[in-house]
């Protein structure tokens, strides 16, 4: 959010829709990828510039064009032309870190939030931003980098499994949209599996680098949520079937969608919960601890004190001490002391003070 | 919900309506029960296979098909196909795990839960996934396993006792969800039980062990408290009557199960207040006892610091000391530590430190 | 609560409806007491058995039947036979513990709800659960015990005081609920002279039973209001004037009784901030205390263990130590540490460790 | 509040619109004050008694008429039938403690809240409460004492200053309404100088009282809250211009003062905010420096104990102890000690300790 | 907020309407500047007097006037008379401090709120009040100072760059909500910079400096949210289009803006997340290098304390003390020490005390 933040006020001053991309520089070259499919056929393409979109427009099928990379502005101010998209969407669409939000320009819905998918060979969690355009005929996907979420989606089309090549470009941005809830799942499923071996580190042995550990996931929930929660409004929306570009039957698997975001809702509260408990139990079994710690040197120390007090005593140099006459006196001290020191540590003991 | 997350997480890339069973396979077999009546009939059955549903769709009689089992794919798509089933709901059927919720489908209302039950021979509590289709003259229930708390609607049944016979499957499947929050009710008493006995524990010993004990059902409540919310959010939906499937005269009785689901969310919430207050007594306990053990402890010290310091100075070398010589001086030396030993314990008396 | 989720799980599986009374049996006997009155007569008996509330059914005059103890199952049922109540109204009555609530049956409202009341004799506050019964030209109220905060009600119908022998039956109940809430005041006024008394002692001299007693208040309060706000609910449904049970010119006295229930929740409210400010009172001047004597016990070692350290040194046994020889050295080493001493005491006092 | 609630609970019994005075008696005698003026013309009288109210009770011109004190219930009760207000009104004016509220009676509005005034002499927050009739061509003001916030409002009237006296009574009550609400503000303002008092106090020297000081602002600003909230609420009724008392030209006015009273709310909740921040900075701070303190002794002590040690080791009287026989060995000693110590303290200092 | 406090009880008693500037006076001169534009010219001018701009009152152009400085009131006044504003207008337009709001007068529409902006030279954050009237053909800007954050929006007009020049006075208006949100979007950019460097600090080298930092931080964070959450009110009223000053097209434009405030919301909220964070790692790592010293300051004073006792032993002066006349006795004695000194270390050691 900071970047966002950093990023807008870089642009300070420009009047509203001028295009400038703001984010990082992500990827090398634009990619416009165009999959365009019926119930019957299917073709798939790499365009080499915008304009050969311009074909697609018109055209009785449904039209998917996904465009990886945002920092050639001229590319996606062409698509603006060609698909007539209001200056305000494309700005949107280049300044990355947007929140999410849903707006409805009755001949095609804009849709933008963030794509956050687990990249197995670097084992981190990658967060992009994705926007999408639903007009009569086509969908429009924008993204910052290759590599997204949406390959299975691609994989159920080539091979028209299901009911996605019958159905129309709504159904398209329905499995788009599913396929970015579920990348959700995906990143929470490895969270929940931090989670697990965080609760193990810290029954069996937890250190300060452990409570590193546990602000660093808070934080990370923190902002999934902030990422998250509008994009159930976004959802939410949707669901209600309010646009004429949305069929009715459609509606249901949006409602899915729905149900899904609520779901990795209530699992962010749950996990957040969670961490907020391991908190708590980390720092008051440190505090334990540390107790523990201090009780056991402070009876160590109470236990020496009076009997050096003694020492002490027989230490002094007073002309007349019969004691120290006696033959025995020596051991007898010593006895004494060591009546007195086991004394002590069991009225310790049973004091419960150890 | 963790192991939910992990589950869908392993869907992904599957088109929406895919029925693969990821929960648990917590049974054998898949078992169907068909129990048959009106107000003067009734008539028990086991069927071998769901296909056997097809003659109870058109009779006249109401018929509540229950199955236990949910890993047997085939037998869920089968009842599907016969009862016209949406693909969705038939996905939520099986993903055990999912939250509750409601669907209206004009033909047919999907209802989706958890069921709690606690099972005397085990001494725990048991949860599962419940499924409930309603339609015009039937009622289905799908369960995770065999053992469930719906044995007293059925006894109801078999013995024509109050209403049940006279009304039709709405009323069935009030009788259902009517049970299922009965369920709740004694979990709950278990969790009372369990937080009055921790309570007395806390009066009387207060361990480590007993914080785990508090912690633990923190966090049950915690997740109880998952459930049931929207599963009151689901009768709410139902009491409001808007659906044909739904007599006006058995909505009264859905309201009642409402004000039930209400009670046991406050209840759910008192048991958060009383938990939470343990805890804080619980450390509140510890620290004092801590404070009260350094406190005895500095105390004891404190007191012989000065006593011994006497003791070094009559321990001293120097040539001159009148003291030595002096034939009553040891005693003397000696009574005058008793004497200040006593008025410092007395004064730590007077101050309260003691 | 906790009660009354053993109470309902007791009665799981039982049909709806099922009258079976779950509560502590309270009272021995259970009494009938009718008051019939109108604008000019007034006659008030006991009745023997329910049968004889019939002959009131159909007078024109106001009829206010009131039922001590709801143990014997067989005259509620006949109570509900007489005057058509619905079995789940019937089944709320039995059931105590139940959370307030109000449902509108065209010809009766139900009110149910607990009534609290302050025995001087006992010096404690009784809680039973009250039902009303609203009917054309009936009151029906059913309470746990003998005694009530109706008296002052009996009392004004006898005399004839104010409106209420001109009124309806909606103003009786109006009285009713008002005389209830009253009850409410009393009770808050109670526990506002505990408070009260309790900060006196929370500053003059603070024990740990000070802390459980601010602990038991704090969920005194608690349960309270979850008493309190649901009938919050009840009275402002009453108050909307939906039903024609309620006349017009009753509601302004309604809503006014709404006025000060809003006043008892607001009152809870203040002394749960007074209460929580108490506790935290109350930990921050445990602490403190603690932190006293811990600073003025080292305070005292720490001035010691140097002074301790000088009479070590001349305790040495080295054979050529000059001090030793000299005639005042003994002299200059005591003058010397008590210096030590009081310049160490200064310098504490000065940075204010003491 | 809690003087509230005592009243309340003294009254209990007695029937709804018993006029008992039950608040403090705080002035001698009931004034009742009359301005009646038009565009052109303004008297100003006091009646000696209620009736005299009568003859205003028609006229074209705009009456104001005040009245200090209500312990005199006769008075009230006079005013009441002189001007129909109904019977619940009367008992609401004269039970002090209300919660603010507002009442529309068709033809008058009846609004009452606490009166908050600075008193320059006696340098003390005065709280009373006032109470509103506005009539047709009427204003009552009820307050219980004298000496309040509508002094300028008056002058006004006489000097004909702006536009109060060209327009109606809701104009008069709107100008009375501002006058309290600006009240608040200087109450306010009082609050805020000794809130940055305190602040400067709590940087330059914190001590007990300054807590209990905290403790006291906070405890003053929740009870604010308490009167102001339910204040907002009224006026956003009557700002919404619902009634025909209040003429369209008014409203905005009116939403002027909700405006205000939207700002009183938010600075009380920022002064929560700086409150809160000055208890948690008064915490922590003397947390940090009894911190400071412990840590300086224990240093002090664990510096000395190890020398003392070594004094004792030359203090012990083996036959043969080489090291005593040396010539230099008690200068040896006594500089190994002072290496020690140097090397401790250095070492304590590098690693932060002091 | 407070020093609005301050003002506006300075004010009590004047009458509604009254123009007295309470603010301070931040500049000497009263500047009145005045944009005139239509897409063909544009003609930039600066005002002897506010009667010049009766002028511009009817003539087709847009025009733009902006005031700098509020304490000269009788300009205030003039412009008032000329474009017939409310005289409460008047009031909020001089009275600084005052929440933003914005209120719709068919003719004009009145905003005002605070305005944020960096001063790069001073290296500090100035807000000042902003009061915008938006009429039919014409802007007016009101501000305390010179400076702005409309600068960029003057340079936009002059080159006739963008959509600007072709657009009525709604769309101007919304060009300076933009700017006045963009500014604050570069006072989040100073924040976030300071946060990190805070965190920096914090993660290198906490000090109490540091806490001081953290609460300011809090402080500056509280304040910025209670300025903008009313904004976004206002900003959400102006983008539901339901005046006729704002034309269509321009409303997509102001829920960019919309946008744009939730987005700085959301920030604030991600800040004040990050600093409450910040506040529990200070605390906590505070405590935890407390602990750590006094647990290593104990631990050396628990290791020689027995040794010292020892050394007491054989400092004794009993007659028949047999190791005293050892020949090895003295070096017996401190190899024990030094064994039990170093057993003692490792026990601490393995036991993890140290």
């Amino acid at each position: 959010m900071l970047s966002f933040i950093k990023r807008v006020s870089k642009k300070t001053g420009l009047p509203p829709g001028s295009l400038i991309h703001v984010g990082e520089k992500k990827t090398e070259d634009v990619r416009i990828r165009v999959i365009d499919y019926d119930e019957n056929e299917i073709s798939e393409r790499e365009l080499a510039s915008p304009d050969e979109c311009l074909s697609y427009k018109d055209k009785n099928s449904v039209t998917w064009i996904n465009i990886d990379g945002l920092h050639d502005v001229s590319v996606i101010r062409k698509m603006g032309d060609i698909f007539g998209l209001h200056p305000l969407v494309l700005e949107d669409i280049v300044n990355t870190g947007h929140r999410p939000k849903m707006d409805d320009f009755e001949d095609y819905i804009f849709i933008t939030g963030s794509m956050l998918f687990y990249k197995e060979e670097a084992a981190e969690i990658v967060s992009e931003q994705f926007s999408l355009i639903l007009g009569s005929n086509y969908v429009i996907s924008f993204q910052e980098i290759e590599g997204d979420v949406f390959e299975p989606v691609r994989e159920r089309l080539r091979k028209g499994k299901g009911r996605i090549r019958k159905r129309g470009p709504d159904y398209l941005a329905y499995s788009l949209m599913d396929a970015i809830v579920d990348g959700y799942f995906i990143v929470l499923e490895k969270m929940g599996e931090d989670i697990e071996s965080l609760e193990e580190e810290l029954m069996s042995d937890p250190k300060t680098e452990t409570l590193n550990k546990i602000h660093y996931l808070k934080r990370e929930l923190i902002s999934l949520r902030k990422s998250v929660w509008p994009l159930r409004e976004v959802i939410s929306l949707l669901s209600r079937g309010e646009t004429d570009l949305i069929k009715e039957n459609t509606v249901i698997f949006i409602r899915d969608v729905y149900d899904h975001t609520i779901q990795v809702i209530d699992t962010i509260e749950t996990y957040r919960d969670m961490v907020s408990g391991m908190l708590d139990v980390y720092l008051s079994s440190i505090s334990n601890r540390m107790n523990e710690v201090m009780k056991v040197l402070t009876v160590i120390a109470t236990i020496f004190i009076p009997l050096t007090f003694i020492a002490g005593i027989y230490g002094m140099n007073f002309k007349y001490m019969p004691e120290l006459e006696w033959h025995w006196g020596y051991h007898l001290a010593l006895s004494g002391m060591f009546v007195i020191g086991v004394i002590m540590y069991a009225w310790f003991r049973r004091k419960r003070f150890l």
